[in-house]
């Protein structure tokens, strides 16, 4: 059986992580979505809200199971008796970033092992950041996060 | 008549930011400069000192004006019935942000448009935040920014 | 009056040109698109198939003419009387090249202003050069170019 | 089961591809090298020594197959009840090349899936063009091709 | 005599810092490795524990001397009539950082020459950041860091 | 003695070439222009020519010789018991494609060691291809080339 693991902060959920979620899952037996345990206080969601909003949008997946974690993604890959890590590129910046954390974590345990996706074009250009930043202003971010995050976005930032 | 948006923080106003007014002043009927009304603590100059600053520095330019704003800048566009935003870019980092913005800009409303200016060579490593760094340690900034700005730079500086 | 040249080679027109005509016909009062004048023996289609192609998939858009070039751009931007060329950014890889070409035009005639706009999403992988080779395989090309296009490439790799 | 395509050119086969082939036969049931056959007259090697020489280098790999390919890649997928296809990324040139092709390849074929490894710190600056160069001119390729490969590179120089 | 400094802040020494003041020292006759004083409370080690790691850790070779040291590089530069200032590259975020740095201290003092040595493939993707993410959490920094910034890591976060 | 090889192929002599060539001439004892001896049919100027070209382009450099080379430049590196090779960057894709230069030359020889230095702003967008072709449609390159080269240009396209 092969395991995947996405992790990340989700800080929150966007159209573009459930895109990557949904491919992933179709590539491995079983996908885990690890949450990491927001360690400083700029994070807008608590862990188990996002962890939350993140099982109500991959409720559809039947092979999709979503965990807060915290420490090292290689500790939790052992732990797990993972394959695979998952990451989405939306563009080179990521693709720099991505590739850091990835020997980075490959020299930790030479065991581990990262593939990527690309972002669909239309959500490219979708990032957490900016979308909080719209939010708060009041504007609409219903393209760009599940609905269920649209709604916690809204009651964020009432 | 066609209008357009020059929207930025301009926490100071630089020769970069004075190019691409100049430039794109020639290209429509009239350029409004519109100053991010500071959200963060973190900016040097008051919105109200920004605004004094690139008014004096584009007086010799009939067509344009500054204004503060705040909130979304597709609201701005929408209120003053605008037909294009314009902004500058220096290097690829400049352009994989402003991508990520314009189509954000273009997804909250369709009729959004964003047009770019490259930065001129010698402006194109210009950048607000080095310049402050710079003249905190009484570097002389006169090359890169316009005069009034450095002596408002030196002020606060002293 | 303000003129807008969108210059480039055409071989063949894509739905990403198309989007750049459409959208830069909006900004200013008349788009000439010039179709360089092929130079080498690599193109497939004809200068004039370039053209009527063009011409045909835009014949909705009052403001646009097409017409056939060779030399610089510069001296035909003169020529018109025109105010200012326009390019499309699909990614960095254009960026950077665009960059190059717009600083030696404004370095060949200091009057020659470029500006720039972003491909729509959709349309940011899409080139002339892997579509013609899809075509040659008998791939369907349908979603990539305007439909006149997608027939003349069936024509000519039948 | 899950089948995994590696499709490429291959002229010839180098380490950082020798690379991608191990780690991503771990990760499917079955793993297909798909040697697109020469179209051009500038290829080093022919498509049969292609595929031998991959044959030679992969031996000790169970679930791996070669197999010469024309036509799309994503008939090939189609044909051979694939999963996934797999591609390596040594830089942002690749990153970008890639994720042409790959949406290319999404937008013939919805079913079309591709994931991407980072190559190897060591891999990340072998290019076969280069090999080739340095072949030509006699210098040591031995660090950067596998050994029968760096045998056949030797004969073809002579 | 050519003096060569290497700025930085060293917040701590990485191999790849060591590699960078390796290579340069063989190419000037005196390296000064300038330790920049620390201007914000953010800075995992003190001014004077960095300037002694990187003595440790440099004391097999002759011709290196560490300072401390604050205010603008250029200063320093006219003060240790350097020839030339070094810095390393690691991916294309470095070059663009390094672009912008390296034409402002141009500008600030016409007679500033700066110089770069690609950073090895191994130390490509190593940064300070990162390690200190990584011993934060207890993991294993010893195939990126010198022995005595190891040591000095682990006691931080004991 | 410390000598520096600026290897290239020169077709034609640009002023960022030469800017570089000042520049790297005042950092090391000698400097070795090392022109590549033409192995395609397409280089405009013969290797005797590009010499001839970059000697009275640098007859003012006491410590600059120009020579022919042919082969590995690591082979030419030991011939001259160089210290270094020097490289100019204007941009991220000359950075690419530097860096898999610097690294398959150091691993064919780990002594060889490559510098970089950044193109100044005003060359960072001149390059001889583009320089060729406007040269071919009789513009005017005299700002992105040496006086002689552009003599020599205008011969050629006469």
């Amino acid at each position: 059986m092969k395991i995947a693991i996405f992790p990340g902060s989700f800080d929150p959920l966007t159209n573009g992580h459930l895109d990557i979620i949904e491919r992933s899952a179709k590539l491995f037996d079983e996908l885990v979505v690890a949450v990491a345990i927001n360690t400083s206080k700029n994070a807008l969601f608590t862990t188990s809200e996002k962890v939350t909003l993140i099982e109500e949008a991959t409720h559809h997946l039947a092979n999709v199971q979503v965990v807060p974690t915290k420490g090292l993604t290689v500790t939790l890959f052992k732990q797990l008796g993972a394959s695979v890590l998952v990451r989405g590129l939306r563009d080179e910046a990521d693709y720099r970033y991505e590739r850091q954390i990835a020997e980075m974590n490959h020299q930790l345990d030479k065991t581990v092992e990262t593939i990527f996706l690309m972002a669909a074009p239309d959500n490219s250009y979708v990032a957490s950041s900016i979308i909080k930043e719209i939010a708060k202003m009041h504007g609409d971010v219903g393209t760009f996060v599940p609905q269920n995050v649209c709604r916690a976005l809204q009651a964020k930032y009432k």
